[in-house]
C-alpha cells in the first residue's frame, strides 16, 4: 500500500475513521435486525438532508451514473419530453442516457464554467412544453454550481417534474426539496456525504412517485424503483441483496451529518471553499469557473504562468495531496480540487501548505507563507 | 451492535478479517495506482476462478440481480429467443427480467428441489431454436445444483450462447468456462467468493463479447458492458466511479481463493457440505432437495417431527448461528443453511454444536453429541 495521501479529488472525498470503522464491521444478514435498523435510519436521515418531508428515499448498490439512470427512467416514459440543462460533462451524460433509452429530449447548453440562466430556461419553456426538466447541480468537470432555487421558481409555473443531479452537491450545498419543489434529488455516497463509493442514492417527491406509478412499464428491472420501494419501507423484505457494509457505513455518515447540523455543514463548505480559494489566489493561481457560479464543493484551478500541470500534480502528490486533472476540454490546463464531505480545517491548511511546498520544489516564485496566511485569515474571520 | 453471530444464511457468507481489513483501508482515488493495480489483479484472478483464458471480466458496483440483467441485456436483443432453465426462484427472476425488457423467452421448469434434466433440454432444443440458454447453477431457494457440464454438452451441438447464473456457486462449485463452453458466468461478491455484498461480477467469453458487439443498441446505459470494457482493461480510465473499497476487498478475496487453490476450494465445499449434512441427519433432520441435486454450497433442511421453524431459528440465533427461513413455497417448513465462502472446519463444528444446543433448549429428544460426532467423522476421514 502506498503511503496515505489526503484525497482532494472531486470525489471520492476523504472518509473519516468513524465511517471506515462501521464499514469494517462483520457482515450481517441483509434482512436481519442490525441492517433493518441502519437502512431505515439512513433513509430517514437522508430525507432530512434534502429537506423532504413526505418523499421516498432509495439507497441501492450502484454509482452516481446509475442514480441518473434511475431518476430519468422512473419519471419519463414514451411521449414525455425531457429538457436537460447542461453545464458540462454530466449534463451531456444525462442526454446520453436519454438517448440510450430512446427518451425524447432537448439539451439547453451553456459555456463551460457557467450555468444555464433562469432566464434562458424561462424562454425555452415559453417556446416548448416539457414533462421533465433535469439539471446538474454542481458539474464536477467545470466547478459551476447551477442556480437550482431560481430554476425551481421558473418551473413552479409549469407542470414539469424537476430532477436535480446532486452528485457533487447533496449534503454540501442546499437542496430544499419541499420548499423549492424539487421532485428528484439523485446523488452518490462518495462526494459531500463522505462515504466510500458504491451506492446510488435518490429521494423522490410524492409527485415523482405518482409519475412512476402512472408509467405502464419502464425499461428497467434493477433500476425500477417500485421494486425497491417495499424494501426501503421494510428492509426485512427481500428484493436484491443490498450492500450491507456500505449501507451501514452510509447510515453512520448520515448520523455525522445530522450531528454537525445540515445548515452548519453548508456553512462549513462555504468557508472551506473561500479559504482554499484565498490561499490559491495568494499564490497566483486563478479559477476556471465564472465567479458568479463558483461551487462550494470543488475548485477548478488555473495555473500561474510557467507551471506545468503534470509536474505540479506529481509534486503535490509527493507532498501528500491528491488532486485531479482537467476533464475533456480543460485537460492539461487546470487541476480540480475537491473540498467537500467531512473535511476539517486542519486538512484545508495542510492542502495549501502542500501547494506551497510544491511550488517551491518546482522553483516557482511566490511569497512563502502567503497562501497559508490567506487561508488562516478566512478560517479565523 | 448485537453480539457477533456466525452468519450461515445462503449469502452473504461470513467475511474473514483479512478481507474486512482491506475494506476498511482509507478510500483512495478511483483512478489512482492502488485501485488500478487491485482492479486489474481482481479481473485476472476472476478469470482463473472460472477457468477462462481469453474472456472479459467485469467487476461493477451492484448486486446479483444486476449481474443477471447485465448478462441477458448484453447477449440477447430483438429477434433473439431466450430459453430459461428454471429450477426455482431465480430462474423465475430471469424470466421476469426478460419480460421487463421485452425479450422473447420460454421457461423450462422443473419441480422444486430438482433441476431440468439434460434430456429435457435436448428435447426442447429439438423442438425449437434458441439463441441464448440461461440456467441457475445453484438455486438459493431450493438448494438444487444444476448439471451445468451436461447442459453444456447438449448445447455444444447448437449455436446458442450459454449463460450460467453462478450467484450461489462461483468459487464454490466448478464452472469451467473454456472446457465446458460457457459464454457468461454471472455472480455476486457475497456468496462463495466471501466478500461483502455490493458488486455485480461477470465474465464473458469471446463469443459473448462478439454477440454484444453485434447488437446495434441495448436498452441499458450503466448495464451496457461495452461502456465498462475500457475501464476493465485500464482502470485509470473513467466511466462511472467504481466502489473503491469493495473492489479492493474483492481483490483480496480473489487472492485468498488462489492461495487456497481453486480445486482445493471446491473439495472443501464438498467436504463441509457432507459434514454438515451428516451432522444434521444424525439429529433427525431431513433435506428438501432431491439427493441427486444436492448443492455443495447450501442445504435446505426439513425439521424433525414437532420442531417449530420460528422457535428453532430463534433458538439457534441465541446460540450464535444465523440461518434463513424457507422462501416462497417452503416458507415455515425448512431452514436454509449456507456453507460457502471462507468457512472453516471449526465453524462447521460450531454450527452443528449450536443446532444440538438449540434442540436441547426446545426439549426435543436426540442423542447428545451425535451430531458433532457425525461431523467429526466426515472431517477426519
Amino acid at each position: 500500500m502506498s503511503q496515505e495521501k489526503l484525497l482532494l479529488i472531486p470525489g471520492p472525498s476523504p472518509v473519516v475513521p468513524r465511517i471506515l470503522d462501521v464499514l469494517a464491521k462483520p457482515t450481517v444478514s441483509h434482512v436481519g435486525p442490525d441492517m433493518v435498523r441502519d437502512l431505515k435510519e439512513a433513509c430517514e436521515n437522508l430525507k432530512k438532508i434534502v429537506f423532504c418531508e413526505n418523499g421516498e428515499p432509495f439507497i441501492i448498490s450502484g454509482a452516481g451514473t446509475l442514480s441518473m439512470e434511475m431518476a430519468i427512467l422512473n419519471t419519463a416514459g414514451p411521449g414525455d419530453r425531457v429538457l436537460v440543462l447542461s453545464q458540462g460533462y454530466f449534463g451531456q451524460r444525462m442526454a446520453d442516457i436519454c438517448r440510450a433509452f430512446g427518451l425524447e429530449h432537448d439539451v439547453l447548453e451553456c459555456e463551460w464554467g457557467k450555468s444555464v440562466t433562469p432566464r434562458e430556461l424561462e424562454q425555452r419553456l415559453r417556446a416548448k412544453n416539457y414533462n421533465v426538466v433535469v439539471c446538474t447541480h454542481v458539474d464536477t468537470a467545470t466547478g459551476a454550481c447551477a442556480p437550482v432555487e431560481e430554476y425551481s421558481q421558473v418551473l413552479d409555473k409549469t407542470g414539469a417534474l424537476f430532477i436535480v443531479d446532486g452528485v457533487c452537491a447533496t449534503g454540501g450545498v442546499p437542496e430544499r426539496m419541499d420548499a423549492w419543489g424539487i421532485d428528484v434529488v439523485l446523488t452518490a455516497a462518495q462526494k459531500c456525504l463522505g462515504t466510500p463509493p458504491g451506492l446510488s442514492i435518490l429521494v423522490l417527491s410524492e409527485q415523482a412517485m405518482e409519475k412512476r406509478r402512472s408509467l405502464a412499464a419502464v425499461p428497467a428491472y434493477y433500476s425500477d424503483l417500485l421494486r425497491w420501494l417495499p424494501i426501503m419501507h421494510d428492509p426485512s423484505k427481500y428484493f436484491s441483496t443490498p450492500g450491507v457494509n456500505e449501507v451501514r457505513a452510509f447510515a453512520e455518515a448520515t448520523r455525522i451529518i445530522l450531528e454537525e447540523g445540515v445548515e452548519e455543514r453548508f456553512e462549513r463548505h462555504d468557508l472551506h471553499a473561500e479559504a482554499i480559494r484565498a490561499g490559491l489566489a495568494a499564490l497566483s493561481f486563478g479559477f476556471f469557473t465564472d465567479p458568479d457560479y463558483l461551487a462550494a464543493t470543488l475548485s477548478v484551478v488555473r495555473y500561474p504562468d510557467g507551471v506545468d500541470d503534470k509536474a505540479f500534480r506529481a509534486g503535490l502528490y509527493e507532498n501528500g495531496v491528491v488532486v485531479a486533472g482537467g476533464l475533456a476540454q480543460t485537460l492539461g490546463q487546470v487541476f480540480r480540487m475537491g473540498h467537500m464531505g467531512n473535511l476539517s480545517s486542519a486538512q484545508v491548511k495542510f492542502a495549501i501548505g502542500a501547494v506551497e511546498k510544491t511550488l517551491q520544489g518546482l522553483g516557482c516564485p511566490f511569497k512563502p507563507g502567503s497562501g497559508s496566511e490567506a487561508v488562516n485569515k478566512v478560517l479565523k474571520a
